[in-house]
């Protein structure tokens, strides 16, 4: 598949096929739960791909364990490293636990405890930094000199694309029916795999983005036409701060059809229908795509009348619910 | 089968393969989980049924719907009766709706809001009682009386045992290595049914029940030799409160090979684990399987060295986490 300039994307499927053969024996290949009362409510048929149950509790497993099981033997004995807000962090440690190579991993002071634990569980090594890009991409680099490792990106990587994109391949075996997949947008590493998937398998299926309204700077790209950075971002969804990068933004200015923002407390409504309706732990960013299609936004999209066959990629499920066994406990 | 008595029981590998059949176009096939995390925490291999993704929430629909479509037509439309504290209410009411006929459900005043709720919207006739056996059974036979409708109980019913027991037909060929399961105990319906599908297809497979120490009936009655109810029960499972009947009693004596009882701060702990590592919403019952296997009373059982591959029956996911959304909406 090429880019409206011409240009190869960073994956296609070939490469997504590669990633799938590469990684399944690493992987959960993850349910599809459906709830009638859920279908009900949006009167559509919502298929919900449950990366909640992904290893490391995230899709970032997948393209965290294609990087990792990609790399030559000499490349790989340095080790990885990243910067990542938690959850890419904790699939890499993982993904490279399992073949045997040090992990070390940049994370900001702000990040959730429980993906900071998710972390040490899986041997990674902390280096910390401050609470903005600049500085974790100064320590990182800092550790990358020190240590000679491999950089592992967190989405703008054509490994971790295409690892991403196994999603696709295996929700349309699952669902072979549907006609629209609502994701969640942040840096676009996983919308970039989903859509090359999904529209190479099947060129009719639409692809939307779900996006915070205070991280909205994919929908401020799309309408600039060029990527937006965002000076600050005001969210509870805790993974979907990141900007578009290089390898992902002509994927999600030519194949994603729209980008649908919601508030936070619709995120957070949505959460709860996970929880009570569906019985799965998801955290905020992993609820924004049930969010997207019960919002206003999307019940106003003329686009919206003729999706019927819904998948939903709930992304992970690591949320700290502390206050929850405070209250048991008492 | 038949039990030691030389009765039969009250359900057989042939009732259950029935109860299948009539069942399997409205019910869910519920997924197993696995986590190496709990694998690891356990010193075992874990595979959860997660019957929290049933209909209504809980396994409880299984054995209301064989129950429901079991009536001839006559019968079935005057109307279905029952008394419980939430689960198999809320799953008869839904059984009861897909056949299009009224459902009359008595509800102790203690019950969990939650499972109020799902009573009221798969459309059940709430009738109030107050929160004792007695109380919920006077009220169940003026219903009765008034309305000529039929008796559904929760678990001392023949279709409703072998409903249950469906769960084990799916679970022995989703994980066909198993050689224990641990399931919840209360009033035996599960159990029973569990028990007896799975013993007949490997007589050797052990069927471990959990109970709250605050509601250890069946442990004490399994040492008695005898069904033994308690006066009053102390324990945060609110769906493991009942007593055994003359139906489910003989299943748990000749065929349960022990019960394991565990504190409520230990249900408490199984549940975090659910909700961390599996990313499951399980109730307190739910996570008594789990809060089984990791307690000092199962690893200090001389049986327990030979449980390597274990099913365990997460029996439901309604909860009431009203703590956690007024937490996150500050």
């Amino acid at each position: 598949m090429e880019s409206e300039s011409g240009d190869k994307y960073a994956a296609d499927l070939s490469s997504i096929r590669e990633a799938q053969m590469r990684i399944s024996s690493y992987i959960h290949r993850t349910p599809i739960l459906t709830a009638e009362t859920l279908n009900s409510i949006s009167g559509r048929k919502l298929y919900f791909k449950c990366e909640c149950f992904q290893k490391g509790g995230a899709f970032k497993f997948r393209g965290a364990c294609n990087a990792v099981f990609s790399l030559d033997d000499s490349q790989a004995a340095k080790g990885v490293v990243t910067h990542s807000s938690g959850n890419h962090a904790a699939a890499l440690a993982l993904a490279a636990q399992l073949r045997g190579i040090p992990a070390y991993i940049v994370i900001p002071r702000n990040a959730p405890n429980c993906k900071v634990e998710n972390v040490i569980r899986y041997g990674g090594q902390i280096i910390w930094s401050e609470a903005n890009m600049q500085s974790r991409e100064e320590v990182a680099t800092k550790v990358l000199q020190d240590t000679d490792a491999v950089l592992i990106h967190p989405y703008n990587d054509r490994r971790v694309i295409s690892g991403q994109g196994s999603i696709s391949l295996e929700l349309l075996e699952q669902a072979p029916n549907l006609d629209t997949i609502v994701v969640p947008i942040s840096g676009g590493g996983l919308i970039s795999g989903v859509a090359l998937a999904a529209k190479s398998i099947n060129p009719s299926i639409r692809v939307f983005a779900a996006e915070p309204k205070g991280a909205d700077d994919a929908a401020q790209s799309k309408e600039a036409g060029k990527i937006i950075k965002l000076s600050q971002t005001n969210t509870i969804a805790d993974g979907l701060r990141a900007s578009l990068g290089d390898l992902t933004w002509p994927v999600v200015r030519d194949l994603v059809d729209d980008i649908i923002t919601v508030e936070d407390k619709e995120i957070v409504e949505a959460m709860r229908l996970c929880y009570e309706i569906l019985k799965i732990a998801v955290e905020p960013s992993g609820a924004i795509g049930l969010a997207a299609i019960l919002s206003n936004n999307f019940k106003q999209d003329p686009i919206s009348k003729d999706c019927r066959h819904i998948g939903i990629i709930i992304s992970g499920g690591n949320v700290d619910l502390s206050v929850l066994w405070d209250s048991l406990n008492k």
